[in-house]
């Protein structure tokens, strides 16, 4: 039997996100149908965490087993080959320990929310970016957003649905920043509640409006109840950057 | 008569080009029919230049000419309105001097080009870059492409069919950056021969993979012969960025 780790790039557009369901086209599901012409049975792929329909992949990183060793660039051809038409890329094969485990070893996941902030929707970025025709405050977004880091309870960005078994985690790392048009938040943490960056950035948008002052985005914190919170950013912006092990 | 100048964005991918052709979409025709309900009148849209089928563009200028005077910001609505399904967006619009002309009066055009350069495809950047799968040396292209500024004749970068009077032109500007996995090549000149960049591009990617040596390159130019150069880059990895006046 030997483990493999792939680092997995993906338009989360088409896709009702990274989980396999019946009667849904999911990333999972894509992957494990590309690894089946190597080896004629079916594997299980397990995901670094799930993402949301809609939500997009720079680097997420998964791992299945296969009972026999094949050559790892073998595999990244046989998967991209069988992946030709469906816009998930295989970006590298790795034979690792098999006590690695793509979701439990993970020590730092990385997330990227891109808004682009200017009065005319985009045309290069449909489904790329989350499109806010109103200018946002980003010094005031950036700054806000501080009280985050450290470990909190985050119920007030835990969406209904989330199984967890604890709301609280430990943010390691939030920015704010501005590149031309784009609105770049950064996100860093061991482990992320279910929607837990766009509940954060959906929020963060009432500071940049100067609806809330910095002072009214701690206390939304520290309320620890959802229906304080502001809204849920649209998946389309969102992008799993890498998790590191 | 009121002229107005517009900066246009738009994705090539869909679009047969910029110039309205019988029977094919074309960005210029989607704009002209989106003036259209304003003033239910036809209104020919002149570009600061044509780009080819599949090019795409973050600031294109244009002008056109109403009849009477028109709220800029009320063009502009009406316009984005009629292109809502459409991957065509009008970042701006303002009133000019009846002398301005989006073509003649420019002094500078600045173009990029992306290339992913990873083994690879892409499946976000779809149609947004040229994929080469081999390593290409960044380095080597930059200072190749050194050779081509000031004022040459460019007849190895000319395609057929171009309608310039003189094969010289100046280049004020060309930089080969690589960008993680991107090579992004920027370019500026007053004007360009047809398909000048992308052959330009095609020719840097024989340096790049080591094909040629930076004598070879300027060789090249020296031949004023299109045979002796490389292909053409394809359409999807070219932007056009904007247009000083």
């Amino acid at each position: 039997m030997s483990r493999y780790k792939i680092i997995v790039e993906y338009d989360g557009t088409p896709f009702s996100g990274w989980q396999r369901q019946d009667e849904c086209d999911t990333v999972q599901q894509r992957l494990e149908e590309a690894v089946f012409p190597l080896i004629k049975t079916r594997v299980t792929i397990y995901g670094s965490g799930r993402t949301d329909a809609g939500v997009h992949a720079l680097g997420q990183v998964a791992h299945f087993d296969l009972s026999n060793y094949n050559n790892c660039s073998k595999i990244r051809g046989c998967m991209n080959a069988h992946l030709s038409n469906i816009p998930i890329s295989v970006i590298s094969v790795e034979e690792v320990d098999p006590n690695f485990d793509a979701r439990f070893s993970a020590v730092e996941r990385f997330y990227l929310y891109k808004i682009l902030n200017r009065r005319v929707r985009p045309s290069i970025d449909v489904n790329r970016v989350w499109h806010i025709p109103y200018e946002l405050d980003v010094n005031k977004m950036n700054e806000a957003a501080q009280c985050l880091i450290g470990k909190h309870d985050f119920s007030s960005f835990r969406a209904t649905g989330c199984q967890s078994s604890s709301p609280t985690k430990t943010l390691n790392k939030i920015s704010v920043q501005k590149r031309g048009d784009i609105i770049a938040i950064e996100v860093a943490a061991r482990s992320f509640l279910y929607r837990q960056v766009r509940n954060i950035v959906g929020s963060l948008c009432f500071v940049g409006n100067k609806k809330w002052s910095k002072q009214n985005f701690a206390e939304v914190l520290n309320a620890k109840d959802r229906t304080k919170a502001g809204p849920t950013a649209p998946a389309c912006g969102l992008y799993l950057l890498n998790v590191k092990y």
